[in-house]
């Protein structure tokens, strides 16, 4: 296949993974059809199912690359030497602050947990989202004990699980009640974090 | 007004709160209307009426009463000198694990945060209990400060909102994942706060 229908065909999934982030974040993930994300993208019904056989497979792909951003940063950060523990929770509450506003990400993640308790399609594909992201702070705990900065008898299933709660209890905190603030955050995160 | 009348508007009352939820947590809170209400708790429409002017009421009612509990929790353990700040987490942990159920709480509060994000009625409800749960957590942080269990440089706004993080996304990752277990998490919790 030539390169530049390989370039069409990702610009045309992109435009119907913006318009299916756009409806879903105006209506709810569970009041929006795939008419509606048609109607949205401007497109026919044809060229959207090329794409995506559905409304899952499309909130499948939008979670893939949002968590994929926070795995790729979390990865990045423990591969540098330079960094402490705080340090990296301090960027991934960066990660955090940065989709907590109108149109970001995480108003769309509340929505599919929500939907999960409902729907299994849905349910597989959180778990499958949140699993892959607590296995990137397990992994951090890990880095953690090998740095001597949590001790060598640390459980790091458990302190994987307590890093991500960090994360993900910051975000229900700032896109339902708007605080705390990061700067705020982070100095919490330093108070708990720093021995 | 005679005693067994207030008993008697206590329990129609409570009836009502139990129906709601039971619907809302079959079929979603969204998805649910005052008739479904009605219907569930076997009452005319009259006598709901006369209880609750409408659904933001009845999550209200229900979300005081969760919300509650894990304020009254997290009080009495910030009253008693025995307990380290640990050992206070662990029992907030505890009453996350026995909400997180498919009869619990906890799916109920997912599902008022995503409803949250687009009716401004629960939003006042949402951000009024995150808020008033993350001021408790803040009078723990201040107690670890006053013990110290954490120093007295501590910036307390940030760590009860890291402490109620703590909370908040163990419950998103049992209700949505299953995992971890209670005994994991709380290891999990004790490598992070114990010095």
């Amino acid at each position: 296949m030539p390169k530049v229908s390989e370039a069409h065909l990702a610009a045309r999934r992109q435009q119907i993974l913006d318009a299916a982030q756009r409806r879903f974040l105006r209506n709810g993930f569970h009041a929006t059809s795939m008419q509606d994300v048609l109607a949205e993208a401007g497109m026919s019904a044809g060229a959207v199912y090329r794409y995506f056989r559905g409304k899952d497979e499309i909130i499948a792909a939008i979670a893939a690359r949002y968590s994929g951003e926070m795995i790729g940063t979390l990865t990045e950060a423990i591969d540098d030497p330079h960094l402490s523990l705080v340090e990296v929770m301090h960027r991934a509450a960066g990660l955090v602050e940065a989709n907590a506003g109108p149109d970001g990400s995480l108003r769309l993640a509340v929505q599919v947990w929500a939907e999960a308790l409902r729907d299994e399609a849905v349910a597989r594909i959180a778990r499958k989202v949140l699993n892959n992201l607590r296995a990137s702070f397990v992994q951090l705990a890990k880095r953690a004990v090998s740095t001597g900065e949590l001790p060598a008898d640390t459980d790091t299933a458990g302190t994987g699980a307590t890093l991500f709660a960090l994360v993900v209890g910051y975000a229900v905190q700032r896109v339902v009640t708007g605080a705390p603030d990061l700067r705020t955050y982070r100095r919490g995160l330093r108070a708990l974090l720093t021995r």
